[in-house]
């Protein structure tokens, strides 16, 4: 698995999906191509998945949102006449390599999240519409969605068959999710879990599994019914006018390098280390909402999104030996914060300035999710801003240079909080990220507040609790190569548990227990032989032979 | 490692600590054998510990709280002159099955839990009085107490280490308590945590790690102080008579069957299976407190708890195999409730009436936390009533009979609920069992306790959503025996990830992400090549190589 997988696609391209728009009604069809898998050796039967199907509905999701404001309902839907979808392809599973299977999940997980997001921020409510088997994955997908509907056709039933079947979890949030947000009774969902062949009917609906069941002659009227119900919640957006979005500007150097228009991804292979740098806007803030709206996609924050997002997802599936990301800006912070300004100023009125500000919120906590050491560099001539800041803050540590630097004559290194520090990108855990920071110190936040707009010098904001180190001429070259070298020379196991407990303080939400919890159990199971050993479940599933199992508990 | 592990001691047998009284204080030293270890091929150095440290401290804790109400501070201290604890001992971890780990681990941190508890529910206030070096799990020792007094010697340091020197995780709560309870930032934590050395001095306190530094001078002095200032908090018991704790009556069959005096275990081995047989009370309930008091340990459901909790944690550590532990019992209810009831009336002014309940509210958590399938048969003759009752909703499913049985002449079976289940035996998630039950449905709850008191048979039961499954005389037996053959044939791995999701729904506590999260990560990461192989971080700890690692990240 070598080949590097590409984030970025657009409906032309796609093999596993097709969108029908009419109105404010989305129908989104998962038809998945046999023959499509992103690897050679599996093929994608009975509508199950790979990375490369997922990417194309992240791209679904995440298009509905700019491309599609109008829209209020999205009936997802199989277009194979038997079969929902039958989940992750076990084939494909079981030939990956153990960091594949769990960046794998990751992304999935980030794209089931995406639906819940679109539905409670945007009021884009996704509606499972299930005929035929909807099984593993298939069911995860189905959770996601803001409300199932199941035919009653005496054969089609919802199952989570992994454990029984494959002796893996659920792991796609499935098992937080029964308890969590259908919150089954714990026990019936201990039976659920264990049984193969799943439930249906009214068992489906009295143990909270669907919403709703719905006779098969009726199921497309009721369907249809259902859309415009939940369309109908949303008619202030009935009139929006989206815009598109077109490919992002991209270029891979031979050493691994990646060029976009605002974010430069530089590699140093020997030393493990990514380093990620930003660049401010390369003009003033619009003026007005429609300079804004004809910017489009172009506009300085949403086209900086969308290169980070695609530099870290490139990093996490594309570079598994780095084990550090260093983030970097160089920029006027006074314009960073300008069209952060814009953009909040409007959320409330703009749809556009909306969608902005909670695609940021999406990319920052999928920095918080990246399972790297993640380091801030705050050098001269910075502009770490408002949302900008926010990186220093999903970030394990920062440095920032402190006095004169000789032969530097960049403006001294500054970071600005602005209102963005302060509420409109919480983290997984329902927290900003000062507010994670200052668990134990809660007046800090507000300390920091009342420097809102201020361009804080190194030994104020080290003062302020806002770096973890301040360090001058003499020392920052020395320190920075040191700490790095370091690092790089830890178990990155180690390090991926370490910083999934250390940066997720506090309170738990459905997602922190999704990849915290279940993700760490999942990851265990996926190490452990009796699920991916030559005897395990895993590797035996399909040739009619059970897996081998030790049966010592832990 | 097949050796029987006995959870059995009393200070005359102890050889790793020491305990000495003094009024309301009490002095605990930490002095470990280094020649007194559980197994084979290590040595305890520098007060290092394995399980049967922990078994005595475990014990050390328990008799606090019975034999010496009174005591309101305990000072933890080495009794060793350079060194406080080095934490668990490295050569054991690297030599024991990854089975023993986990649960050596699992019943460390219920000790480290209930050092807690004791500060919390009964005044019993832990003191880490900190001389020398306090490393990994002896930081983690500290961590759990109420109070950490470090000296300011110039050299004593607290540390972390296990991250940069062994490749796993501070697994013992470290993480968590450091996020959680000590509420450290989280950028400094991630240095803590990654520096093997430590921290010493007033950066300890800045850093929130410690509560105070103390001048060596002064620091006996001044832990003596604050000992007497902990232990003022709690004048109200300074004249509680304690009660003796004699050792519990127990015998061993050669096919493994334990034999208590309330409790059975019988072991079926070749179904993987465990039946626990709880015996009603054998008398009626004392009429007084002075009787509670004379009888002492003796009183039923001290006597219950004490030989249960035995139970449990012998087929934990002893009984790897045994994936599946069916819990049944044989009883009047009407007597199990008048049992209680005396207790939780009296819980608010007589010591030993709380100290009862609170041990049970331990003994349930450690059912919730024993990663086995539990599962409850009520059958005719039970009396699962009140915190027996509770025994069924800590299960992961349970079968109840259902009208008259051929040649059965026992009661009828059914299940009594009492206040007993609506508050004080909280899970670790801090709701009750019945809340978690119907977490979708509050409502449910307090249906249920307008039954309270009445002997609910199996249609009300389940009705009521207090049962999984209710089977007649003609479906019972084989219903019952396709389940268990069924459990017993699952990944036993899948099963302990399964039900570790499916066990704590709802809000999560610094428990439930000790136990649920900071235990998966470690798992999964003692299950790693970079951690556990020939290579790894941990088989090459004392050989002077570093532990060689694949840098690939997940």
């Amino acid at each position: 698995m070598t080949k590097r997988i590409d984030f970025q696609t657009d409906p032309s391209r796609y093999r596993h999906w097709r969108v029908e728009y009419d109105g404010q009604v989305a129908h989104l069809y998962m038809d998945v191509d046999e023959k499509g898998g992103l690897f050679e050796g599996y093929e994608l039967k009975l509508n199950s998945y790979d990375l490369g199907v997922d990417i194309e509905l992240a791209d679904v999701v995440q298009r509905m949102r700019f491309e599609h404001p109008e829209v209020g309902a999205v009936v997802l839907r199989s277009g194979k006449p038997n079969v929902f979808c039958a989940g992750a392809n076990i084939r494909m599973l079981g030939g990956a390599a153990h960091s594949h299977k769990v960046n794998f999940c990751k992304f999935t997980n980030e794209t089931r999240n995406a639906f819940e997001a679109a539905g409670a921020e945007s009021g884009q409510h996704y509606i499972a519409a299930v005929k035929g088997a909807c099984a593993g994955g298939g069911y995860e997908l189905a959770l996601a969605c803001d409300h199932i509907m199941l035919t009653d056709d005496g054969s089609t039933t919802v199952a989570l068959p992994e454990v029984p079947l494959l002796a893996v979890l659920p792991g796609t949030g499935g098992l937080t999710r029964v308890t969590d947000k259908r919150k089954v009774r714990r026990d019936l969902a201990d039976v659920f879990c264990s049984i193969e062949e799943g439930v249906k009917g009214k068992r489906a609906v009295d143990w909270r599994l669907v919403d709703e069941i719905v006779p098969n002659s009726k199921f497309d009227e009721r369907v249809k019914a259902r859309a415009v119900e939940f369309a109908a919640r949303q008619s202030g957006k009935a009139g929006a006018k989206g815009i598109a979005l077109p490919p992002i500007s991209r270029s891979f150097g031979e050493d691994g390098s990646v060029a976009y228009s605002l974010v430069e991804v530089q590699i140093e292979r020997e030393k493990g280390l990514a380093t990620v740098a930003i660049a401010g806007p390369d003009g003033v803030a619009p003026a007005l909402l429609d300079e804004l709206h004809a910017q489009g996609a172009q506009t300085w924050m949403l086209r900086l999104a969308r290169e980070l997002d695609d530099a870290i997802l490139h990093l996490r599936l594309n570079e598994l030996e780095l084990g550090v990301i260093v983030f970097k800006s160089q920029g006027d912070p006074a314009l960073v914060a300008a069209h952060e300004r814009l953009l909040l100023d409007n959320q409330g009125n703009d749809w556009l300035s909306r969608e902005i500000l909670l695609y940021w919120k999406r990319v920052l906590k999928r920095i918080d999710l990246t399972s790297r050491s993640l380091v801030a560099l705050i050098e001269n001539g910075s502009c770490f801003a408002g949302f900008l800041a926010e990186i220093l803050f999903a970030c394990d540590r920062s440095y920032m240079m402190e006095g004169a630097f000789e032969g530097d004559n960049r403006p001294a290194a500054t970071m600005t909080l602005t209102e963005g520090n302060f509420g409109p990108f919480p983290m997984s855990n329902a927290l900003t990220r000062l507010e994670t920071r200052f668990l134990g110190e809660p007046e800090a936040v507000e300390t920091a507040r009342g420097h809102v707009g201020e361009a804080l010098e190194a030994e104020e904001a080290r003062d302020l609790g806002l770096v973890t180190f301040a360090f001058d001429d003499v020392d920052w070259e020395d320190e920075v190569r040191i700490f790095l070298e370091e690092r790089a020379s830890f178990s990155p196991d180690a390090m991926t548990g370490m910083e999934a407990n250390l940066r997720f303080p506090g309170p738990e939400t459905m997602e922190t227990r999704i990849f915290g919890r279940l993700t760490a159990w999942q990851n265990w199971i996926f190490q452990r032989p009796n699920a991916v050993g030559e005897a395990g479940a895993l590797q035996r599933y399909g040739t009619g032979t059970r897996g081998e199992f030790d049966m010592r508990r832990v």
